[in-house]
């Protein structure tokens, strides 16, 4: 069953550097287990509150009521990024957990091909993402990338590199293609120089007449960009 | 200055209990405390690090480095409910504080006129709600309702209640109207059943062909929402 090595290892994978260091994250609960079971991920270890007990169980949980059921997951290895038909979304240093979970949730649901972040930007696979992905870290591309060269491949292949801007052209009247980059930005600073200097479509969600918001949360702006893209289809 | 009584009823403002009992809350940092000064709401108290003391400061402040200012304010009293022009927001039971925020920050941005909330909701004043709404609390209406009430109200006003489902009408080619109430649910459970029995429009957001994504976050769902009512404007 569990040697105590093998506890003390899973119990390290709540810190990002012994997930970095052994490839491997955890998922906890039957929801999520069984998601990850359906998806391509190789399961390395899936371990039950009965067998182990609550009190070991605790002790590599992050929950506070531990879950009955808890997966030791392999990271995948990232893939040959190719320019393919469809949209893709590239994060320019987006920091909050929340957000990139968010994100990869929606991405899942507007049928986006791959989601790709700066390595600079939240883990993948830090249990807060998973969480907020509800799954969608199973069924959605999602590999780190130097996102201006990125911008530059794409735009090599023809396609379209859109980002939000403040003085962009606004998203309802611009053209908007199938394929392309869709570019977000980091939730103080907005989408890096280096990376707006290869953006070639700059776009803008117009607020009301009047208002005094300064400006939208990157989950949200994304959601938008993605129903508009969406309803021109 | 402050005497002891004070610092203690401003430390106990960190819970719900206290900050209703007493009608108040607190906003910590220089752009926070600037909007709130900026807006009508009352600032009963308003404290510098300086004056205090590092150790006194950090005693009521809920920031792990605490911040250099911050200020006691007065809830504001609930207006009576008049059905006016414009869209307006229902939340039904939103428990999750970031989702409460980040709604109150998109409606300032599209102007909506007003966010509701059922009393099972997250508190308005809590400090993640108002953290997450980036000053949104200040220039937003946002009280608690009765929301079957509300719909009830609305629809008597001859406005149109619209709730987001799975089986409704795909967003994107329904009729939409400048004024009316939109109704928003539960993150786990949607739409209560006697809610979703006073909505007169039932929307759907699509999702993508062969996507297995079962559901996106309130918040996400709103900005969607949102965005497409003020794109047909």
């Amino acid at each position: 069953m569990s040697g105590n090595v093998d506890m003390k290892l899973i119990k390290s994978l709540k810190e990002k550097k012994f997930r970095d260091l052994n490839g491997l994250f955890t998922v906890e609960g039957e929801k999520m287990v069984r998601e990850a079971q359906e998806s391509g991920f190789e399961i390395v270890r899936l371990i039950h509150r009965d067998e182990i007990g609550e009190d070991a169980m605790k002790k590599i949980s992050l929950m506070s009521s531990p879950s009955p059921v808890l997966a030791v997951i392999r990271k995948p290895e990232d893939k040959p990024i190719v320019v393919g038909d469809g949209l893709f979304i590239a994060l320019d240093s987006v920091r909050d957990p929340g957000n990139m979970g968010t994100i990869l949730r929606m991405a899942d649901w507007f049928g986006v091909k791959a989601v790709f972040a700066s390595q600079d930007s939240v883990e993948f696979y830090n249990p807060k993402v998973v969480q907020a992905s509800m799954g969608a870290i199973f069924r959605v591309r999602a590999q780190y990338a130097d996102i201006p060269a990125l911008c530059r491949q794409f735009r090599a292949a023809g396609r379209p590199v859109y980002g939000t801007f403040l003085n962009g052209e606004n998203i309802y009247g611009s053209p908007l293609s199938e394929n392309g980059l869709i570019v977000m930005g980091n939730e103080s600073n907005g989408i890096s120089a280096e990376t707006a200097a290869e953006v070639s479509a700059r776009i803008l969600i117009p607020k009301a007449e009047g208002s005094r918001a300064e400006s939208l949360n990157v989950a949200i702006a994304t959601a938008i960009t993605l129903s508009e893209f969406a309803r021109r289809k």
